[in-house]
């Protein structure tokens, strides 16, 4: 991107907004855009730990609801686990000790130089901490299928890779689903579940396009029999992923003993499966695919101020502005969160600019001129448009705008992300795609252990990864592996990654 | 309370129910609740961490939200701060790191067994995370009231106390608000709203009965210069510590350089306060104090089903009963969190007793003989009362009891609160009340450090302590000190404590 490195200068604006556009250095306007947005703090004095500030949290709050909402409807029970794991229930699946263990932030003290009996990890996920228990609770065939969700934070050293606030830090904050099924045919139907409550989540509420994958072979959740996860693609032309959701079989089941008699009385192993939304990281991908180089744009429901009014004041004609604009805001205060901003010492455009960086959906301007007109200008923060509204049919407007505007704002991020998808028939189109920031979609000869090797290629020769085959929904057919001319089983999806 | 023992036998029901009664054995009836009614579980394999259990959790969710909503409502923004706390933070503040040290779970390890550099304390409370970044994010008195919370958990290793599920823990998940203020006057204003939100929680949403208190010199928050506490009773005759609110003066504003430049130009320290409503071992209080021999007794905004209807039926009279018990589902629905207990191989005698033992605040029971009169029954948990409601009347009706169910229930607890404090006038006197389980209301010569003395010869004649004046509001005087007959400056409560 260093050619492109010169518009940094040229795009840049007041000391506050952010200096560079979201085109010329996506990463730079990424870490703009959180610091001068005020969403997170960076200076914490533990490396990769974040602290995340009020603009942030009381969208990921709303975030957290809404998830919560839909796993509730689908039958999932909140639970809170402890977040310690002893040592001995972390290595009882193999695989997973084996992904997980580099990562893990041990607690080995208490008090004054006590050394613990046994190690306990700071969980980098519950697998090993609730199935023990899943095997208490766990009796019967009535008892199944048994899903349980909590919302919590989990920790993991992330080795080299810098700390990207939301996107990637060591502690983040996630919802895990783990649920028990009595046969593999329920807990596949569990995976398509999962898919649907991803789209209606990170697409429909979030307004992130994603693609649904089933990953290769090669890139299985340590412990899995399958994986299956959501990538987005960013600006920056790496993909991220979002929620994956795995079938974990009866490889935990077995060593923890989580089975149930059955209708026949006889003893099963219970299928596990497991789905993860990380908030923290849903938060980043999309304050960072939806925003803009004025800041933030968050999807209506999401914003901790829904409207802000802002009064145009030009030497006396004060008082009857600022009376008509708490007027408006006790108005409207009654269907969203209203922000009446009446700071005097600051300047109108200053608090455009602001609100603007902030991602408020709608600002109102009122000016003397406005109120003589008995109307005020609604600006819509995505699409820029400003419409003059008589005060009166202010509730009416809004409320019709507000209803469409996360939708409007999905359908033109859905819309452009069809662009991003280029099909592929050689390892040079592959190569070109992700050079320019897209994705390849491409033959590929198997997503099996067998295709491992054209994965390596695609790595080493393009710098990118195979995310897998779309799931939910047939691809077109390529003939060939654009790799290594075999026959093409699967249609896959290539990206650079985060 | 051996005398009592006796009754447990008495007492006993079904397996599924409780086997004692709350008078005969409290601790007992604690522990058999938790269990019965699927509260938590305490077979984790880590000592003193205990799984919490949809039932309970959906309730604690619940208490969570109006938490949040009240400070909010009061100027407090949420933060997310890392749960990891450095060793150099943590040590800064001479009489915090005294207080806390023993109590430390410490991270000292990465990965397969590399050092960390420092170790890093799983925060047992957040001061030391949050001050040093509030040197960063405080500059100007225009900054300030600077008012934040967290909703998180904490973790702390209480020596050899044993663990009661919700109130005692070694996790446990509470609001911390963290404020600083320009004055010390502020921060004691801010006090006084601390103790008006545990008021409009704890008693008018929770149902618990409180006293206020400012705690005694010698039972200070480490680091405290003043400490402020509300004390509920249980049954038991023991006090327990609901939300604590701290006057950290500068103590911590000092060695972590939390200054503003004031008006004039100056550079101040902030004045610090702290609040900690734990929200785990509120809801273990709640169902202690409001819980009786049959089990669970909550609030009705904060049972997670509100209304259960349970059909009775005999031979073949199921069909139509069953149609009418969906159609009111589905009416109470709109209004309500509703359950159909439509479960044909539980009998209905055992249907009533597993809801009562879960607190469902109304019980709508239908049967064939109901139907041909058009009505149902409907049963209130908290009184007993049966009401038979026509059916078309039933929305009305419940719309109307719902209302008043948990204003009943807190007006019989405050009630039945006042009889437990009993004025004394000598040692004698408050060790009869303590030993009959009540709170002693007495004169005492000092709660400054001169009075440490006479409240140690109480905590050892009578095995109780010195919980503090009420503040807020002026009690009646004692003349002399009810230990060392000195004049009494104040009017103090005395209770045996958990």
């Amino acid at each position: 991107m260093s050619e492109k490195k010169t518009d940094k200068t040229e795009a840049k604006k007041t000391t506050k907004g952010i200096s560079v556009s979201k085109d010329a250095d996506f990463s730079e306007w990424y870490s703009e855009l959180v610091q001068k947005a005020e969403l997170a703090d960076l200076r914490y004095n533990i490396k990769g730990f974040v602290c995340y500030m009020p603009w942030a949290v009381i969208t990921m709050k709303k975030m957290y609801e809404k998830y919560e909402r839909i796993l509730e409807k689908k039958g999932h029970l909140p639970l809170i686990m402890p977040s310690l794991i002893p040592e001995s229930n972390f290595k009882l699946e193999s695989d997973h000790v084996a992904g997980f263990a580099p990562e893990v932030f041990w607690v080995t003290e208490v008090g004054a130089g006590e050394k613990l009996q046994e190690p306990l990890a700071l969980r980098p996920t519950s697998e090993t901490a609730l199935y023990r228990m899943y095997s208490y609770w766990i009796r019967s065939y009535t008892d199944l299928p048994f899903k349980r969700y909590q919302s919590c934070q989990v920790w993991r050293a992330e080795g080299t890779k810098a700390t990207r606030p939301f996107l990637r830090a060591r502690e983040f904050h996630w919802i895990e689903t783990h649920n028990v099924f009595a046969t593999e045919e329920e807990s596949r139907q569990q995976i398509i579940e999962d898919m649907e409550t991803t789209y209606e989540m990170i697409e429909e509420e979030f307004a992130i396009p994603i693609i649904f994958f089933q990953r290769p072979e090669w890139d299985k959740f340590p412990g899995a029999v399958h994986t299956f996860a959501a990538d987005a693609l960013m600006d920056s032309g790496k993909v991220i992923q979002l929620p994956s959701t795995h079938m974990l079989g009866t490889n935990f089941s077995k060593p923890f003993g989580v089975k149930f008699v059955d209708k026949d009385g006889s003893e099963k192993l219970g299928y596990i499966n497991c789905y993860g939304p990380a908030i923290s990281r849903i938060y980043g991908a999309m304050i960072a695919i939806l925003g803009d180089s004025q800041g933030l744009i968050l999807p209506f429901d999401l914003s901790p101020v829904q409207v802000v009014i802002v009064p145009i004041i030009f030497k006396d004609s004060g008082t009857p502005v600022k009376v008509k604009c708490a007027e408006i805001e006790k108005k409207l205060s009654k269907h969203y969160s209203v922000k009446f901003d009446d700071r005097d010492h600051v300047s109108a455009g200053e608090k455009f600019n602001e609100w603007e960086l902030k991602g408020v959906p709608f600002r109102i301007e009122l000016g003397p001129k406005d109120l003589e007109k008995s109307q005020a200008v609604v600006v819509n923060r995505s699409t820029g448009v400003k419409s003059p509204v008589k005060i009166d049919a202010l509730e009416e407007f809004l409320a019709k705008e507000s209803k469409e505007y996360t939708q409007k704002l999905k359908s033109r991020k859905l819309a452009g992300f069809k662009d991003y998808v280029i099909k592929c028939s050689t390892m040079d189109e592959i190569k070109a795609a992700v050079d320019d920031k897209k994705m390849a979609c491409t033959g590929f000869c198997s997503i099996e252990l067998e295709g491992a090797k054209c994965a390596e290629k695609i790595e080493k020769e393009a710098q990118a990864f195979v995310r897998g085959k779309r799931f939910g929904k047939d691809d077109a057919k390529f003939e060939k592996c654009a790799v290594c001319g075999k026959p093409a089983k699967e249609t896959v999806y290539v990206a650079k990654s985060y």
